[in-house]
């Protein structure tokens, strides 16, 4: 914004620029909609940007996020606490849930392996889930992790770190997307599906 | 968000898809990306909303938004006070200030007519042009709202206005956008650029 703007006006598209997706166009057309809302939506806003902050924690169980010390997937009896599906964030929880299917437990890792990047093992929620399996009860460990180098790389981590403690380990199944049509599936993923081809 | 979600992430992200432009997949991103950012910056967040909504108000002469009584460019004495520019928004006098070759003033309608929406003339800032044009030594008002239906009611109804008063009234020009290739232009331009050509 040139120098004729108002100071907080430049401010404010600045903070809205900074977020991932967002351009310098939108990010100024956001903080003209900010003024033209209501004082007291505006307010909301800012308080539950902060709410959101501060009383957002990672469940001591899973490490999903939650306002809560263990989060209502955790605390649920219903759910199987046998079984762990791991994920990279807690978006891939809230996408698993979306099936309406799946009733084990979650293990959030914040991330994925990528040593190039400074990603360790020491950086993930390794340590976490390791303290969960030897409680006891595990019985397999699902490794949900995106079908990408990192995602594999972590997958074949964890296998190897889970593996020696008897626990079953398996990773998700890869193949043509349910409503795909196989002349558009790039060459990797009908590899896959044809490797992991079922009995009928 | 389901309901395994922290409650005041699924408020945060409702706030952000009332924005424009952002949906709720988007929302939730953003949302999550809050959780990542650093507590400060979440605050400086916050804060950035509260002072953009309560220090920006619009500018008494020009109507743009400003954080002082009267804008940069109404108060630079090196602005031409008889040329006014209206324009719909304060995006627009951003977009002008962009060409850098005005150094006339501006006046921020606030919108566009729109009857059928119930955007009458009194919800526009039509008032407080008159009366700067009362002040006197306003030569001419160049009407440059959007070659919509509603920008174009709005110039006409200006036009009605002013003209009677004795003020020159013009409307900016329409046809090929600069750079741009004659066989992709719509009928209508092409036609304005046609019916507005001028002498080589």
């Amino acid at each position: 914004m040139a120098d004729h703007n108002a100071l907080p006006l430049v401010v404010l598209a600045e903070k809205f620029a900074s977020l991932p997706g967002i351009g310098m166009k939108s990010a100024q057309r956001l903080a003209y909609h900010v003024m033209s809302m209501e004082d007291a939506a505006v307010e909301d806003f800012a308080k539950a940007l902060l709410d959101a902050k501060r009383n957002v924690r990672c469940c001591k169980c899973c490490q999903n996020l939650t306002e809560r010390e263990i989060c209502p997937i955790c605390s649920d009896d219903e759910r199987d606490k046998g079984i762990i599906c791991v994920v990279e964030s807690p978006k891939d929880v809230t996408a698993f849930e979306r099936t309406r299917e799946y009733c084990g437990v979650y293990h959030v890792l914040h991330g994925l392996l990528s040593p190039m990047d400074g990603v360790t093992p020491d950086k993930l929620r390794f340590k976490e889930l390791l303290a969960r399996i030897s409680e006891g009860g595990v019985r397999e460990v699902i490794m949900a992790t995106n079908p990408t180098v990192e995602g594999d790389a972590t997958a074949m981590y964890a296998a190897g770190l889970l593996k020696p403690l008897g626990i079953k380990v398996t990773r998700l199944a890869f193949g043509l997307p349910v409503g795909g049509i196989l002349e558009y599936a790039d060459e990797v993923t009908l590899y896959k599906a044809l490797e992991n081809r079922n009995d009928m």
